[in-house]
């Protein structure tokens, strides 16, 4: 498919925003990435600094692989994210972090630190349960009975039956499969356990039978989740007595491990989460004793404007998971946040990787934190600043092609320039291409090849280009997006599929 | 724990078997490693020759994020990398690459892929029986007659009657979650799906309700296999006609995704399988139409003495899984090469990773590879010798200890001294740490105060130490894990926990 739109370049220098393909006379060809790692490449290809660290920390013989160890590095940089996590969420709560060597690594180790979470909350559960029989047992020993209405659910009104049917159902319910929740259009990842949790079908239907579910809410209609709990719903029999009489109660079931989100979500096409939505969720995981889980993989580490997306929205996770621009553009890794509230310290005992932790990428990571807090944090205003003006050059487009440009999302660096859907398009051509899910393809190409510009769609939403470049952007490069995009609204607008190169 | 029994030291410079932590007067103290990141160090720490590689591919400012693009470098490392496994394999069959980030990942991906392939196999064997039916409906239509034994089957004699009892019924099988087989005691990484593969039940039973299940195999009783397929065998419905008479015949269902095993098994304890065992297995997989996966993450790239561990039992698998050393100790990547015949090139479609095919990890993969065949393959040479030389000298141990050491075990430099059991010791203090699964730390804490080695037991073999050190190994380090295990024999011998450092 890459082959065919030409897409398929052999790239083999970048530096800044630019990706080097060589021409067929050898010489190189700079292409300008709008694509940028799918918003790793905060401060561009290769950036001389973090290159220069990097090649210091391997002349420094920085331990790579030192398992089971004290792992001071990945320590550091541990207590570097919380000062900053906790400057932005305005807490004094501590984060504990895992490590993973990518963000789908990261998320995985999510749902593993979740699901040890539920378990741990059913075990709560289940005691309670054990204590309250054993509580009503000596009871009907003193003479207490079981009343009708727990005999007509049970079918007898002898205890040892009420308790053998509550025990019995019970572990019917405990047999459930966790379910997760998560938005329509969201993106975590493509393991095996993650894909499932990525909305995109095509990407996660061939492997449903492998991992647990997720339960899909639509972004603009949160009152949606307290259905989709009450649909799922199920519970546990407990057992009271009160005045000499045995009854049962239900009690919620902790089927939810965990509801992941994205505070901008990526590959739906760019949607930054509102505010209210953000109050809402928080607000249902509370309700429902589910951990909130911030996917913060692509629009975390400053690309945003902040360092984490949802603090503009005022998203209170118990979970951040941070990874793409971690490493700098170079090392590889991943990172989950828990709240010192939600942490089940055993996960590090039963939960190790032999990359995990590593020295150098951990190490790496902390100068890439550091770059993003120097100066007063100019990174985070840089992507603010930047962002606004590539924004503004995209607005004035759509102004100038409303007919062709359907919306400009995003904060910051991390921007959506969506057209119109073209599949009644006049031309055959492009009908054809929007049949074959292609038409992205033909315009990056065609950018590519006019204009030296590299930009794909989003996974999930192939009407939407992503842009998402480094906070040194410069104005020539707008200048050169501003004109590649507005050569192809022209060409649409004029249904003149012949002009695509 | 590891902070209890000493082991929690900060490394901060690492090379060749070499890790060194400060002292409290802030010099710097070496440590011999023979855990080596769990065989990812086959050129031991901070190689020169691989660091000067990597300073050298940062100088380059080689592309580490251009998704989407022609990835030429992790295409010459696949290319190299078929070169030589065609070699050991003696096969010109092709193998198609797919990268991830580490060996869990790949192990994620070689299960996406078994799964992937057990779907179009069950959609193949789906549509036959949909031909089968609509033949039927055609014979029937011409005077054919549902047999006495289909009726009986389906609850009468109408043909319609018959599809739809076919239909529901296969729908049904349909519906079971995939299963994969593995060895008892097998390790294959601990994201959600892999950790259920991997037979440590600590590390598997929390997460159990999150992926599909594995049926674990003894390694030692091949003949099990195929009672566990009986066992799980479901079969669909379908159709013949035969003389103008309507049968049923049952279809083997794929319910089994893969076979996962280590040609040496190492947190089991390092086990080499036997060519038997390799034999045995390819026969299974045969009869049954399962993928073999040999995970050669930990014993392949040369450890062994050859570049698959598989290659000295004669295995011949369908998918092969490399990771930890094929970084070099710098770069984290890892790899499944699936043999053309069971390749399903949709996974490529579906299938993609952020960090993935990077420039960097795949250049750096390439040097590691060239290195590993440099010199009419010395570096194989090099790991033969130096693991037969280590390995002679813990043999001697064993026959002058044969009280304290039960087995000495391994192939090349993938080493186990395995101590017979302590929980019946004479000592309390001992009977205590074995108790508390802890003996090992006592003994890793000792051997590192009292004679600077770093090691540890195998994660489900706690009586066996791993010695996976780098080629570079001397003699004198030899002679050091000489004295320190002698030291530990000793101390076991006199039951005298006091001297334990």
């Amino acid at each position: 498919m890459l082959t065919e739109f030409g897409l398929a370049l052999k790239y083999v220098r970048a530096r800044g925003n630019t990706l080097y393909y060589l021409a067929d006379d050898g010489t190189e060809v700079g292409v300008f990435d709008a694509a940028s790692g799918f918003g790793s490449l905060m401060f561009g290809h290769n950036n001389p600094e973090i290159v220069e660290h990097a090649k210091w920390l391997l002349d420094q013989q920085t331990p790579v692989h030192a398992q089971f160890s004290g792992y001071s590095f990945a320590l550091n940089l541990a207590a570097e994210l919380n000062t900053v996590i906790r400057r932005e969420l305005q807490t004094e709560d501590k984060f504990f972090a895992l490590f993973g060597n990518s963000g789908a690594e990261a998320v995985e180790i999510s749902i593993k630190h979740a699901e040890m979470d539920r378990g741990a909350r059913i075990a709560e559960l289940k005691a309670e349960i054990d204590t309250h029989v054993e509580q009503a047992r000596t009871a009907v020993a003193n003479g207490a009975r079981v009343s009708a209405d727990a005999a007509a659910v049970v079918g007898g009104t002898d205890f040892d039956h009420l308790a053998a049917e509550v025990a019995r159902r019970n572990a019917q319910t405990e047999a459930r499969p966790p379910l997760f929740l998560a938005l329509e259009g969201g993106f975590h990842g493509k393991l095996v356990s993650s894909v499932q949790l990525t909305h995109n079908n095509e990407f996660r239907a061939p492997f449903k039978a492998l991992a647990a579910q997720a339960r899909f809410i639509p972004r603009d209609r949160p009152e949606l989740i307290a259905k989709v709990v009450e649909d799922e719903r199920s519970t546990l029999l407990d057992v009271t007595v009160q005045d000499g009489v045995v009854d049962l109660v239900e009690r919620d079931f902790p089927i939810f491990a965990a509801f992941l989100i994205e505070p901008i979500m990526g590959e739906a096409g760019i949607f930054p989460l509102s505010a209210q939505l953000a109050g809402a969720l928080r607000e249902a995981c509370d309700t429902f004793g589910v951990p909130l889980i911030a996917d913060e993989i692509q629009s975390g580490m400053g690309r945003s404007g902040t360092f984490l997306a949802g603090t503009q929205i005022g998203l209170k996770p118990d979970y951040i998971i941070l990874a793409k621009a971690l490493g700098g553009g170079v090392a590889k890794l991943g990172v989950v946040l828990v709240n010192e509230h939600r942490y089940r310290k055993d996960i590090e005992l039963i939960h190790t990787s032999t990359y995990g932790r590593d020295g150098f990428s951990s190490r790496l990571a902390l100068k890439v934190l550091q770059m993003l807090e120097a100066d007063d944090g100019k990174a985070y205003q840089l992507a603010a600043e930047r962002g606004a003006k590539a924004k503004a050059m995209m607005e004035a487009i759509k102004a100038d092609y409303p007919d062709v440009v359907k919306e400009v999302r995003g904060v910051g660096l991390m921007l959506g320039f969506e057209l119109h859907d073209q599949s009644d398009s006049s031309s055959p051509e492009i009908r054809e291409a929007v049949e074959h899910e292609a038409l992205a393809f033909v315009i990056g190409g065609h950018l590519l090849r006019k204009h030296q510009i590299r930009i794909f769609s989003t996974a999930s939403n192939l009407e939407t280009m992503r842009f998402e470049p480094s906070i040194h952007l410069s104005d020539e490069e707008i200048a050169r997006v501003d004109a590649g995009f507005r050569d192809i609204c022209q060409i649409l607008r004029d249904q003149d599929a012949s002009r695509f190169e």
